[in-house]
């Protein structure tokens, strides 16, 4: 296939040097003199508006309103929860003037923002009719990473947070499912993601949460992606903050509470899953332009037809007209770069039989089509790369994934076999750390649905869970 | 009428009291323990998306394309347009540790972009064929206020920013203007505010601007508002930061810029402008909920006629019905101190004549309306209400607006007389800065298409230019 413009390293030689490769040529970030943070450039930047607009319409579905909270935190709010802190000062980005002047408390923009909620609920519920409160915030948050990647590691951090608050604890962890599966539901369908979903164990959960759940996504290396969490809190934030309301029995209660969000991260699951050598490859219905028309030559048939074609697509088929003045091997490199699902070639050889040849992005397959129809098969074609993408991707994951049953072979591959190892558990962190610490695998999430099939792997103990291990980004 | 919830201040006697009021009555705002910044509730928030939609579609469809800037700035791209950082750096908010470290730069929280973009343009504009680059940003920034006021004046101000370049002067100078007209057309069509539209005055421009034009909005007590503003920057910054492109005479020369914002000090100027004693008053195209149905009573017919009526409203004709436990008297007058554009009454009675009630909010205003007739008569209503509401806010500026030869009068007129003074002016900042200190007036803008009528207001002089002078917000 065409390599003219692009100089992708190979996926296979280099992973990481490819996926920067990818991020750069496909135009999706660019680097400043703002260490550790990107710049979203156009074509990433609608693909994130393509992932908000479907997003949103879920949680306004279900019932949630966005909301916008402030984007400082003093550092005495930051500090009312305390398991919270600890989690999260470490990595804070500090306000400590505004303009000349020192602040006489500082203030850390929000690296999540439970705790401004959590003050703000204070304020607002005070009776059972003023539950429950279902919230989101679309905005950007900070966290001072050492080491960055665009997407995957960031200091700052586009993405949604949900926070939510109930009558009882029942129906704040259903509202937990609730989001997961939704979730869950879009990285499947619309980002062809096949994501394992699970409880997180004890270390892993996030700080201040009772429960965590996590969507784990597999790259092309065998390496996780945590692609989104959604938390079950209990009653800790909302005790520590104080907030009560005065329920139909005229008790005072405390009301439970849930968070959970994604990420521009999953724009990185996205190019490490799916994504090959000639560059990005985007689900149809995340990409933003679906379908490419390039003509071959100037012929103003060729440029009619092509018109003639675009212009009878259905409104959500977004395409693009090449009409620039480089070479048609050119532009399809271009294409390819980008991930555009479907690109049309029409040229005066093909309209003399009534053709126009389609390619798919994922396959890279040609098709010759009679223009009578091609309407209806870019239609079908788009359908199909969607299904392929997610089953290719399922199928690779899925064979990537080994039951292990004894630390010696865990150890093993963990240095030879790139993906997650499934293994008996006997539910106590220090076995956990062990493995962390002699394999580097880290435990993703609990297998909900299976019980332990033998002894754990580390301390040969009876175990009680099966839990999925592998390496992070 | 029902002001049986409400607690707001009578806007005659205390406009200040009456605005806090009314962002607090109606759900726009709240407030934290993060001091100069706001809460947008649900209600304010959906608002803004209101606005975001219709003026994104607005910035696609003329050729804009969106991008995510990094919200961070080291204090030596500050530092390189000189204006520029003489104008914003008494008022950042500084960034000085990230986690437990000291930065080796200091860097602040973004008050606007234009190094960024600049910095950024200087990779990717080489060639004639990179321009024009036009890119827009949705996002957050900050400005160290000491004295804040919701949506007016806040420290953290949600906006967009459009940052544009271009191979000629012409071409920027057209963008600034096209750009100014689409927030002109905007504001009276959308959100039913008749602005005065002009350049600013040399002392009033924005920081490293050659030209800046500005929206200016008059509030119910006379003061301006600020609106918006469009510049054209020149090659200033282009030069400042190196960006030269190869044009196609294959010479290298210096692009020339623009950029151009709308903040939610827009939501400030809905309220001061249309607002009155039961509290906000929304223009239709931009109201959330654009009718509520209000049951009169229980009886199972009333909720099947109100649910009838609302499933054959038009899609875009948005609605709530409000059939909480709470007494209609109550509810009247949560949906008045809301602005909710039409209210539908429906009680026994009126079904028994085949008839409901509409109230229009901007009048209150009631009319029987039959039946069947409903519908055409909501979507009529609508249109009238948007037109009426721009034609009385027209009518009330334009009575404020006086045309002031001599300085005595305006010194009288600055204490005495709410609104902007039309006056000569010879052009000397002098002059402007002796009315500011002494009237506390400012000048507005320049008016383009009026010859001066005398000799300057304050020197005697010859006068060169037409402008408003107001007290500002």
């Amino acid at each position: 296939m065409s390599k003219l413009v692009t100089k992708i390293t190979d996926r296979d030689v280099d992973f990481s040097q490819w996926y920067t490769d990818v991020c750069k040529e496909a135009d999706l970030v660019s680097y400043s003199s703002v260490k550790g943070s990107m710049i979203i450039r156009p074509y990433g930047y609608a693909i994130w508006e393509n992932i908000q607009k479907i997003l949103d319409q879920e949680f306004k579905k279900t019932g949630h309103e966005n909301v916008q909270m402030p984007m400082f935190i003093p550092e005495s709010l930051l500090n009312v929860e305390k398991e919270h802190v600890k989690g999260f000062a470490p990595e804070v980005a500090w306000v400590t003037h505004g303009g000349e002047e020192k602040l006489e408390e500082r203030m850390c923009v929000r690296p999540t923002s439970e705790v401004l909620f959590c003050e703000h609920y204070k304020n607002i519920i005070h009776s059972y009719r003023d539950l429950p409160k279902l919230y989101n915030q679309w905005c950007t948050i900070v966290r001072w990473e050492k080491t960055t990647r665009p997407f995957l590691r960031s200091r700052e951090i586009m993405w949604q947070e949900g926070h939510t608050m109930h009558k009882t604890s029942e129906e704040a962890k259903a509202e937990t499912l609730r989001m997961l599966k939704i979730y869950e539901n879009f990285q499947r369908n619309i980002l062809a993601l096949p994501v394992l979903v699970g409880r997180k164990t004890e270390k892993e959960k996030f700080a201040g949460a009772e429960e965590t759940y996590t969507l784990e996504a597999m790259m092309y290396d065998g390496v996780a992606l945590q692609n989104g969490t959604s938390h079950y809190f209990g009653d800790h934030f909302a005790k520590a903050f104080g907030i009560q309301f005065l329920d139909e029995d005229n008790t005072l209660k405390t009301p439970y509470q849930t968070s959970w969000g994604v990420t521009t991260r999953m724009i990185g699951g996205i190019i490490m899953t799916h994504g090959d050598n000639h560059g990005l490859v985007l689900p149809p219905k995340i990409a933003p332009i679906k379908v490419i028309f390039i003509p071959i030559g100037t012929d103003e048939r060729v440029l009619s037809t092509i018109e003639k074609i675009a212009s009878n697509l259905k409104e959500e088929i977004t395409y693009k007209i090449d009409d620039s003045d480089k070479s048609p091997g050119f532009k399809f490199a271009a294409a390819e770069v980008k991930g555009i699902p479907i690109r049309v070639e029409v040229g005066l050889r093909d309209l003399e039989k009534e053709e126009v040849v389609l390619v798919r992005r994922d396959t890279l397959e040609k098709k010759s089509i009679k223009i009578s129809q091609v309407q209806e098969e870019i239609e079908k074609m788009l359908e199909q790369i969607q299904q392929d993408m997610y089953n290719r991707a399922l199928k690779r994951r899925d064979e990537m994934i080994y039951d292990v049953k004894d630390y010696e072979t865990l150890k093993d591959y963990a240095k030879n076999k790139p993906g997650f190892m499934k293994i008996n558990w006997c539910g106590n962190m220090a076995c956990e750390d062990q493995i962390k610490e002699e394999t580097g695998l880290k435990s993703r999430c609990i297998i909900e649905n299976e019980e332990a099939t033998g002894p754990c792997i580390v301390c040969g103990q009876k175990a009680t869970k099966r839990i999925y291990v592998g390496k992070q980004y």
